[in-house]
């Protein structure tokens, strides 16, 4: 047995003898614990903090004695008296070891921190960007040994941090030499590490050690909205998240809209293209603003996005995309350089886009999966991305299967009547008494409901301007609940429904949800074309998740994900009372928020995530609505509200949905149907 | 023993039995046989042509048979009536082998064809370039097994050409579905094969078979000239060479004088950036005109230049190599895209530097090193790169030692009283008659010496205008050994030289060369102005000659290769007179001509030579003359013509030297010492 003392980490667990003397680093570097240290041992950056323990441990079977470790030394001393040191703390490079020693790692000493994420079913996210930061000190030129300043600094990164083969961006040697002298051949680099295409490579020098941190962007891509988030790379702290309209809703304001405007007009695409991208430099702005921080300094970005914003972007024409057999240029992963999109970051910042899974499943839904993990779900999972385009993920631990579905865009409140985007005055949440018919309602910006106090004078601010995504399956579902509205998705007549709110509208009804017209404010209705909007859009997304059930070959499934920072304000139960969603126990129905945006997210902070994502979505079968015959048949059953078709046991255990008919004999339906032939 | 049919490929000497129908294709490729194909077997590019023996092959055991390979087929009998055919010739895929057979490949149907050098003493050039073109058929699209175009071409690279882990660049990207589709899924891409830095990239593409070629440019960037050639790099053939001044020279004729431009003046170190990149923008629409080549086709571009000349190339400061210790950014080779550097070539073209070897001892150094080769010579042999700054390489297989010397522009025209650059016009050879002291003498341009019939009214044409570098050094060379000057660089007065060309000139004496005065043309006198200038470079010279001597432990040297455009039309006995190179014998002293724009060539034509030289250049030992004591020593030594210390006894067995001297107590070397006080 070595009568060298040992050293116990925790929370690792990890032990080893060490002779008198070694510092807490070194013993932490060979037996492989996570201890972070960016100036390489030398008392600079103080990331290797540790904290000795005192007195028994029984579990490890030592016994830490006052002086288990070296007394403290100039550097360290230096240190705390110039930054302070958490009291117990110790500097793992200084502090050396004299006897037997349990060394905990708090976790901002870890390297490989985590991320925690709230939400239980959510993995957490192991930081360990693409970057790195490392001090290191260079040796000086000697003219009888010629070397250029590179190839030693090269040398001393290789020989301090162990990273081989590593190259420098053209402005990196444009700016080596003064920053070198002007730190006295001490520098620190960020390093990027390096991936199947390219070598590591150093992207930014500072003279000294440098304090600082880098920052990464994540980005999604959206039809209708771009939303980054700005991290630490250091930390995976989130330091701003902001969002901006796509600016390429002028030309269309869905996908397909999109490509046929690239196809109709010359130069389309490169304008939608330029759009794009000067959207993304304002939101770069935007969030490095909000963030306080130089641009700059962002050397990382992750993108995701739908196949058609994926290939706008990249400034390739979407015009395949758009006629079978949907061929994507490309499906796989895209490295690239800042400069090559003429991005507003640091000039080689690296760019990741996450893979495609097909043509009309694209790198957002690859992020959705990297975030929710279906894959390694023992439940059955159904993840659905509610946007303008909806991805639908379903599977388990055994298999996966995505498709897409063309929802439009009446979720997020367009081609609605009283339709708006989630903004302070939009209606978000409606209750509709079964008795009275009479609604209540809360907007947004205000916590009380309509017919609470102070509800109108604290709407005041806003006014009640119309209804967002959110509030119009909450309307229309309780309308449905309420008896204003059948099966068919026809509303009754004031006759039919007892109810004055039941106006005519042309050829059929509306329900006055508000009627702020006395006061100079708008008359909010649901519409019938309104409703036939919602119908369409649900029953897309509900016969694409029910093709996914088919092919896997069951008829429920265990859990459902809403996903999409819309599907975070759904609520599950009017959405399955609208049958957007398969029938499941209301406690299985979950947000996860934008979870495309938190999938780049993970692949910035990780990069082993990019691999794994890489993998998984080759794992991912597959299916294609548009050549799929079943597909039209759930359609056309998912039209009605909830299903034609499929029973909803477990809905109809909680609610009842009335048994009414509004058909009255007229056209009511036509809307439809002249839609289908045009 | 096999019942198959032997096959025996002609010159490799690689046999091997198939079975009867294999395409002789096939068995090249299994045996390793060097059998080009572009199209992979398909009939289509004839780069496979192939020349089947017939009869008593008595050496490799074999008699061929009149049906050794199979009838002509309907691809083969297409080719030839469309394209045509050498007389004897087959296409080795559609070929296959029925009886023994004897194959012969001939030269042009090799992949790795040679480019023959001309001189003895150099290595021919291995066809192996870093780009290769590779026509493909890619797998359509199918909505079932969703995938991107790229990866399907990326497979079929990898499938058909065995070529991993391609990646290509956005513009591929952008162009790519476009072109897949016009070539019905066939296409040629010219794919860079990647180095230690980068993955393989696929560079272009082109719809169906591409029938051309790529081309790659050669450039020795120096000082003075710009010199390239424009090279097709499956042929390995220069297609144009041009070249032109350097737009730096407004900045400082020489190195340390654009160095202490950039010192002096901000931003003047991004201005001479600028101007070279301008140059260098002009020379390749320069060549690629002459050449007839369209720009975008060249896809590679090889670099040799000076450490200044490197520095400012990449847009480097070279503020440190006008200082001890003359540290350079970088040394190793550097590999960068061409809109890194703004080139007007194909975008995404690659460009490669040679390694430098020092501070003062560059990449074009690198470039001489790799033609000539002095680590594989077994001969001691001294490499001189006479330019504006000379490089010398001394060594032979056991070692090799470099350095390079400040000569100054005088050996180039410059500085010299009438010096002017190699044009029409320009005297570029002197003899001087030993008794009368006249001259006679020949211009570029004109074939007949002044004192032939003809001559006069040859060079009506350009005049008599100056004298150039080589004409500068035979015009001496001849005044010492006709006794008008002497060892320490007097010219001597009309009484002492018995001479009226010798003239006083203030307080020296000049000679007359040609008076054209009469007749409306210049007076071209040499003058001890000159005489000190050409003294002080060729002291140079020799004295970094000297030293790599001393260090190498030797007295003489083997042989003495002269490089560099100047070498070229230096007479070695007249070099040897003044003193320039090392007494060797003459037939030892040969030309390599610009031997940095041959290594430039080579590292361009052969992916492999690059390595080859950044590993040479580890084991070069690199000698800083300007810490070196003895230099100053043998500079003095050396200022002598030919030198006052070191004997030149082969060159004394071949010439006499008068044994004359003119030093009349005037102060006629205070030209230099002035010039040293300053």
């Amino acid at each position: 047995m070595s009568t060298d003392p040992l050293i116990v980490f925790t929370p690792s667990g990890k032990r080893g003898h060490f002779p008198v003397g070694t510092p807490i680093l070194t013993a932490a570097r060979q037996l492989g614990v996570d201890l972070d240290s960016v100036c390489g041992g030398r008392g600079i950056c103080s990331k290797c903090q540790i904290t000795p323990g005192l007195g028994d441990f029984a579990k490890h079977g030592v016994t830490v004695a006052a002086d288990a470790l070296s007394d403290w030394n100039a550097v360290e001393e230096r240190y705390k008296s110039k930054r302070g040191l958490i009291e117990g703390r110790r500097l793992g490079c200084q502090a050396t070891v004299q006897r037997d020693v349990v060394i905990d790692v708090p976790p901002e000493s870890q390297v490989h921190k985590q991320v925690v994420r709230k939400r239980a079913e959510a993995r957490d996210i192991t930081i360990n960007p693409s970057t790195k930061l490392c001090y290191v000190e260079v040796e000086e030129p000697d003219m009888h040994e010629p070397s250029g300043d590179l190839e030693r600094l090269v040398l001393a990164i290789e020989t301090e941090w162990g990273i081989e083969n590593v190259h420098a961006d053209l402005h990196i040697l444009q700016a080596l030499q003064p920053v070198l002298r002007k730190g006295d051949w001490k520098v620190t680099v960020a390093i990027h590490l390096g991936d199947e295409e390219n070598a590591p490579r150093i992207m930014h020098i500072w003279p000294g050690y440098y304090e600082g941190t880098v920052y990464g962007i994540a980005v999604d891509l959206g039809s209708t909205t771009i939303a980054g988030h700005l991290c630490d790379l250091l930390s995976g702290e989130v330091v701003a998240s902001s969002g901006i309209m796509n600016p390429q809703i002028r030309f269309g304001e869905d996908l397909m809209s999109r490509v046929s405007y690239g196809m109709m007009n010359a130069g389309g695409a490169q304008e939608m293209t330029q759009a794009v991208r000067e959207g993304m430099t304002a939101l770069i702005t935007q969030i490095a603003t909000e963030g306080g921080v130089d641009k700059r300094l962002i050397v990382d970005a992750v993108f995701v996005c739908n196949p058609v914003m994926h290939h706008l972007f990249l400034g390739i024409d979407p015009f395949e995309l758009g006629q079978a057999p949907f061929a994507l240029a490309t499906s796989g992963s895209i490295r690239l350089r800042a400069d090559d999109l003429g991005l507003n970051i640091h000039p080689s910042a690296r760019v990741y886009l996450l893979p495609c899974i097909a043509g009309h499943v694209g790198a957002d839904a690859a992020a959705v999966a990297l975030s929710e993990a279906p894959d390694k779900s023992e439940d059955l999972v159904l993840v659905v991305d509610v946007g303008t385009n909806a991805e639908i993920l379903l599977g388990n631990t055994e298999k996966v299967l995505a498709c897409s579905s063309p929802t439009g865009p009446a979720f997020e409140g367009a081609q609605i009547t009283a339709g708006q985007r989630a903004a302070p005055g939009a209606i978000e949440r409606v209750e509709i008494d079964p008795v009275t018919k009479e609604p209540r309602f809360r907007i947004i910006g205000v916590d009380a409901w309509s017919d609470e106090d102070g509800f109108t004078a604290a709407a005041a601010a806003s006014g009640i301007t119309g209804i967002c995504g959110s509030g119009i399956i909450e309307a229309i579902a309780e309308m449905r609940l309420a008896g204003l509205l059948d099966a068919s998705g026809l509303i009754g007549s004031a006759e039919q429904t007892g109810s004055a709110r039941s106006i005519t509208d042309g050829r059929t009804h509306a329900y006055v949800l508000h009627d702020g017209s006395a006061h100079g404010g708008p008359r909010i209705t649901i519409t019938n074309p309104d409703i036939r909007a919602i119908q369409m859009a649900k029953a897309a997304l509900y016969s694409g998740a029910r093709l996914l059930m088919d092919k896997f070959g069951v008829d429920t499934v265990d859990r459902v994900v809403l996903a999409g920072a819309f599907g975070a304000h759904i609520s599950p139960k009017h959405a399955m009372v609208l049958g957007m969603i398969p029938d499941a126990p209301l406690e299985k129905v979950t947000s996860a928020g934008n979870a495309a945006g938190t999938g780049a997210r993970i692949a910035l902070l990780n990069r082993d995530a990019r691999l794994e994502i890489e993998q998984t979505v080759h794992r991912i079968h597959k299916v294609e609505t548009a050549i799929e015959p079943r597909f039209q048949e759930h359609f056309v059953n998912a039209s009605a509200i909830p299903n034609s078709a499929d029973p909803f046991p477990i809905l109809n255990s909680i609610v009842t949905l009335p048994d009414v008919s509004f058909n009255s004999g007229g056209d009511t339906s036509g809307g439809r149907r002249r839609r289908r032939r045009a």
